[in-house]
């Protein structure tokens, strides 16, 4: 195989309850990767549509994570990468692990699969750690392996794939502004009250079990944060309208999107997450903020051939 | 109905990664306990054999729990309870939370069952803020609904049943040293920090995700404390050492049982847990301390009538 094309999926992080440990896949929104071996020995960006973003492989997650398989190969095989940027940078929905992911996903399939998709989780997560200056693996996981991901540690790492209740659908605000990754860490506190966080992991346990008994009520329950929420949702215009106003009409959980501003809102079935789509269409569109919204079922496969 | 003798059972609760929120409930060891109607119309504590503990309904555990549950049926209607102690207070394996989940399984029994096992929780919660100072509900939840109960909330309260993986067993030590709950809680740490707080909820998801997938290994994995049990362990004669016998001999897992002094080891089949008791039991024998030694199955069913 000499290439191939990929979409590369976005991802919803830090899913409330479960900051730098959870995260799920959408549908609907993604990046289109065509990845081309080429005779030069070294991994190059040659073409990246959509966004302004840097061509140097060694500033660039995509080439990042590609060179880090690639060195654990240790063979001198180049490769090319174009992306058609879908997913805006700085969006909250996982943009740099879209690319991240997508490319270590087209190389090792054009490798002839020497490593799994868990394997290709570490890989892809030195595009985040360029990205952001931090590993974390819930938007790459879930963009590789699909559905949602749960990182049940980070030394060793090791993720786990939790069920996927068949009506629950993603509705995605993005109000067009940008919160950098790096920075909307930089304002979480370092240390957090043993109250808080035993009301966190309690959600935590709750929202996994939910998800095996497809208990979409406990689903909604569950998917609460008084840890990270508070402090970043300051930075998210109308956040806690947002919340209200998804809760009054019937979204099951409500929450901020990886670091930001994205929100989302997790829904039951396509009526109630159109409904939902809908009332935020409606509340945002005199605010002065230009947004997009996307409505998603949760993507089961992760990173695909196209 | 006039009377009811039941077995009210010990459990474990602060499962490692569930601090506060987790807890499972044993088969072999546990309190007997007769609950008659009396013509008073006052609770009293008639007779506790084994343990010197309060007769004073008042002071007394089994007699506040059962009191709060009359008090919200605003009836007049008075008992006399009879507790045949065998566990013991201060152990770590729930003698509180036992007699206060026994005595309102009982009296809700003899009214004719008025309020669900759900709703007795919170009165059996009474107790256990008599006996610590802190109204938890992860020992009397799982002697009242039997299996591991995991605390989503405390307020509201919400208690979910999770599975049992049918070959668990739990190995309990008592080291016959009493540390009190209030002043095993004291030593507690009010803040943690973040990082150490996110691979505890990592770890406890991924533990209600190996219960429903019956993934022993995983189980074992997620077994981890680094936020209460390197505080607490200080207070548990050789604690390092069980840890690295238990581990050794081929458990899955191992922690402090509550607030201790008591620790556990979950098992994989009898045969494993025999061989880990087997080890305590030599490893402890010469260390000049009085020890009880426990072997159990997990139960499913909580509180019974004998």
């Amino acid at each position: 195989m000499e290439q191939l094309k990929v979409f590369a999926p976005a991802t919803v992080a830090n899913l409330s309850c479960g900051f730098d440990v959870l995260g799920c896949c959408l549908d609907s929104v993604g990046d289109e990767m065509l990845i081309k071996k080429n005779d030069l020995k070294t991994v190059r960006i040659t073409r990246i549509s959509g966004q302004d973003l840097p061509l140097e492989a060694d500033k660039n997650v995509a080439g990042v994570a590609v060179n880090a398989l690639l060195s654990e190969l240790n063979i001198d095989q180049g490769f090319d990468i174009e992306i058609d940027k879908k997913i805006k940078p700085g969006s909250g929905i996982g943009s740099s692990a879209a690319s991240s992911a997508g490319a270590v996903f087209a190389v090792n399939k054009i490798m002839g699969e020497p490593f799994t998709k868990q394997e290709l989780i570490s890989f892809a997560m030195k595009g985040e750690l360029l990205a952001s200056g931090n590993a974390h693996a819930d938007n790459v996981a879930p963009a590789l392996l699909g559905g949602f991901s749960l990182v049940r540690s980070y030394c060793p790492l090791e993720v786990l794939s939790l069920p996927v209740p068949e009506e629950l659908r993603v509705v995605i605000l993005h109000p067009l502004i940008e919160i950098k990754t790096k920075d909307s860490r930089s304002i979480i506190k370092q240390n957090i009250s043993l109250k808080s966080a035993i009301n966190q992991w309690g959600n935590l346990g709750a929202f996994v079990s939910a998800l095996y008994t497809k208990d979409y009520d406990l689903i909604g329950r569950s998917l609460q944060d008084e840890i990270v929420e508070p402090i970043r949702s300051i930075l998210i215009p109308y956040f806690n309208d947002l919340a209200a106003l998804v809760a009054f009409n019937g979204a099951l959980g409500f929450g901020i999107s990886g670091s930001g501003p994205s929100v989302y809102a997790l829904c039951r079935g396509d009526k109630n997450a159109t409904k939902v789509k809908n009332a935020i269409q409606n509340f945002y569109s005199d605010k002065m903020i230009d947004f997009e919204l996307h409505q998603s079922s949760i993507n089961k496969s992760g990173v695909r051939i196209l």
